[in-house]
């Protein structure tokens, strides 16, 4: 089984393969952390945490984190977890979404409490072009 | 929507709520490291971390990890994701598996590699007498 994006650029850098990231399973703490590039295989930032539905069990949403020293300043870019795709040549995840589309996207900062809006979710769909669904 | 098991305990205590705790989403940084207990209202042990599966996007397991200092000795014990209640009382998951059958299950050790093994999966099913699926 494979996750390679159809355009990964040869040369790209390819990071420490995870002891526990074979065949279909991958450790919580490998994904957070771990670099997201967009198809033109420009690194578009690395994923922070992600967000599981206690209730499915499924995972919905990766937050991206881009920008900031320290954590000072940080964003919180939230994305639909099945627009990421994982590159075993690129060490990361690819997604079909530009900077800008990112940059214009929900997003919050540390102290912000996004989550409590039932209708965060339906808006981040909306932005990137997806169907919100259960 | 509750995640109250029905044997929670008067006066357990309660942890700090996760500002992204609310509704149905829970943070995977938040997961890690949440305590555990059983039925007995015993804490026994915490969350190591857990395992996704990349193609479902859908958690499988939970990685408990009990004993060991300072990590030294630590064992990794999965357990299949769905035994774990969230428990707002105890401000942790709530498992019906007693200490021996968790202390007698597949565990692994910090540099194991037991994820790499097809039937691993199924083996841990098996010791909770839960049937093995896709």
């Amino acid at each position: 089984m494979t996750y390679n994006a159809t355009n990964a650029p040869a040369g790209s850098v390819r990071q420490g393969e995870a002891i526990d990231e074979t065949l279909r399973l991958i450790a919580s703490d490998k994904v957070e952390g771990t670099n997201v590039y967009n198809l033109e295989g420009e690194h578009v930032g690395s994923v922070h945490n992600f967000m599981v539905d206690k209730v499915t069990g499924k995972v919905s949403y990766a937050v991206m984190s881009f920008g900031g020293f320290l954590g000072i300043g940080e964003r919180y870019h939230p994305l639909p977890w099945d627009t990421l795709k994982y590159d075993t040549g690129y060490g990361g995840y690819v997604v079909n979404v530009s900077r800008e589309q990112l940059e214009g996207g929900p997003h919050y900062a540390r102290d912000d409490e996004p989550w409590t809006d039932p209708q965060y979710g339906r808006r981040i769909h909306g932005h990137y072009g997806l169907p919100y669904g259960v």
